[in-house]
């Protein structure tokens, strides 16, 4: 089963979804690079992310148009949203920011994605030293925040395919193999339940488990080990994120007792999730319960960060972050505990905001498991 | 076989580069992101590269600084480099850019990696008005291109790999299997000769391969075809990439000439590399053989690019660069003629600038191979 294709109306309505938003806050248009943002809006993606300058205008004083290298319009052509822009090319050799230049005004103030190149924005400021940029992150943040329903069904089914991937694993034999191994193992099952891209499969098992971006090393699994398992990836080109932490044999009474902490603070966080309120109150809701239970200081991250074309995008659920949620939304809510040197736990789940508060898309027994 | 690691003592010689090159060039130091910039200087490749600030500072008043988000220092310490500089932390809620400031003179010059986040740049130009920032492609182009001796005998092992791979790959069948399985097949060829990495396969099968960045498609192989083959990745953090056009079956006269054309363009190119010379009399040296044969106005890109840590850095085989060839600098020779819905010939190797010419790296016999 996969997903019904985007259509060239589809591009089509978010890019003047784009403009529009952009108006709104205030500037004159909205410069996209290769990357998510540019995936999202016209379904391109060039085969490689290079020095070349590639850029979507997407302004208020004309209709959209692709800027692309010369050698690449056959496949930015080949793109179904392409087909709502202007294609314009320019050749090895001459000035990319000239041909950009006569696409702003020279006192314009414009949005542009947050991933674009140094090289690039440098660029467009040296040609066109009037003009101000402001990166999406700060003036647009929510633009690609709010799922449609197309959208929503494939983070679902990302999701599903990731729960479908810890079911397995839960049956696999860890000790005595490598992190590596059983890293190994999620990419597999994660492309076998229909990824076609993975982006991360963390192990962290013992001490590991106490570094929350540790990916997969050498260590050998031992019995008693408290392992992380974090993965995710790409199916249909909308992202999946999970987080469980599991026991290698019985767990210790201290294991049991963070697990349920952080189970509990997990909880708490997709509880607080409904329309209106602040990002920040979703990190709150998750602190609180580990800080009550004194584990505050080993608490180091936020609680979630949104998910969609990327498994790292706004909104973020961190304190300062005042921006309502909005039905539609879908980002993690991952809270964890690491005691340096010897465990950590997290629990994480994907959760899409409805009119009747926070929904998951990932679904597997949040519980301690034990695992061989 | 394995490469030599690099030290602690070799990252540190190349910040002291860095640092020297950039004062030389009126840099008051120069700001190091993710990616092969940061890879080369010390090592480290955070797992992923986010919207978090990572950031090494390269200045010319204080020992070298490496800034990572709190959660990822452990894996920046476990870096080679890392070791040669001083390492601070920022946490998720604090502001990475007043961190950053106060490394920077408020009216300092800094060059930047060139692909830094706009947001990241953005950033930094918020927090300090004052100061200026210049892309390393402009004010340090040749940061990276000359290379010492552990780089080049990675690039060579890396070359090697890569024509092991075309030696094998001429021995599969073409005809009656898509583009997409002979570039399976390559990327397993890659891998199985110690690439840890596949960027790119193409496979421009007829008129496919009249595209210049055509990768792989559904296009079934016919006998006839002609098919171009330009595959390459990373052996030990090092680039190959290689380009051969071989035919399917008998080649008709007119694919032999174009073929031989391209052949002799490409050997023209190779014969020009020597120390001193301009990098545009590369490409000239091999367009003029491609237009002198009439086929000018279908060589539609540049004649080279360096390669190392990335597989496309400085320096530039392009009309207009006027930078010199140096020993140690490492590039693709690859003149190409493409014939629009027809087909396509590219022929492709890295050369290195030695005292006495231009050095190939790929070593395959260039003339036109018949495939089955």
């Amino acid at each position: 089963m996969s997903a019904v294709p985007f259509t060239r109306h589809d591009y089509a309505a978010r890019m003047a979804r784009v403009v529009e938003e952009g108006r709104a806050a205030g500037l004159d248009g909205v410069l996209i690079t290769p990357g998510p943002d540019l995936y999202w809006v016209t379904g391109y993606q060039p085969t490689a992310i290079t020095e070349r300058l590639t850029m979507l205008f997407l302004t208020t004083d004309r209709e959209p148009t692709l800027l692309v290298p010369t050698l690449e319009r056959p496949d930015a052509e080949a793109a179904v949203g392409a087909g709502a822009t202007t294609l314009a090319d320019w050749t090895d050799g001459a000035d990319p920011f000239a041909a950009a230049g006569a696409m702003l005004r020279p006192d314009g103030t414009y949005g542009i994605s947050d991933n674009a190149w140094a090289l690039h924005l440098l660029g467009l400021q040296a040609a066109l030293p009037g003009t101000a940029y402001h990166s999406l992150t700060h003036r647009l943040p929510m633009l690609r925040a709010v799922k449609d329903g197309n959208e929503l069904a494939r983070l679902e089914a990302a999701g599903a395919a990731a729960d479908a991937a810890y079911g397995e694993i839960l049956g696999v034999r860890f000790s005595g193999r490598k992190e590596t191994d059983v890293a190994r193992d999620l990419a597999e099952l994660l492309r076998s339940f229909g990824h076609e891209r993975v982006d991360f499969t963390v192990v962290g098992s013992g001490p590991n488990g106490a570094n929350p971006h540790h990916e997969a090393g050498d260590r050998v699994i031992e019995v008693g080990d408290c392992v992380v398992l974090d993965f995710g990836g790409l199916r249909d080109g909308y992202g999946s994120d999970t987080s469980r932490t599991v026991c290698v044999g019985e767990p210790t009474a201290e294991i049991r007792e963070v697990h349920e902490v952080v189970r509990l603070a997990q909880q708490a966080g997709v509880d607080a999730v409904r329309p209106g309120i602040a990002c920040q109150e979703v990190d709150r809701a998750a602190r609180r319960v580990i800080t009550d239970a004194g584990y505050g200081e080993q608490f180091i991250h936020r609680t979630g960060h949104g998910i969609g074309t990327t498994t790292h995008e706004p909104p973020y659920m961190i304190e300062g972050e005042e921006l309502p949620l909005v039905p539609g939304m879908c980002f993690s809510v991952e809270p964890g505990v690491y005691l340096t040197g010897r465990f950590g736990v997290r629990i994480e789940d994907i959760v899409t905001v409805t009119a009747g508060g926070g929904r998951r898309f990932n679904n597997t027994d949040r519980a301690l498991q034990v695992v061989a």
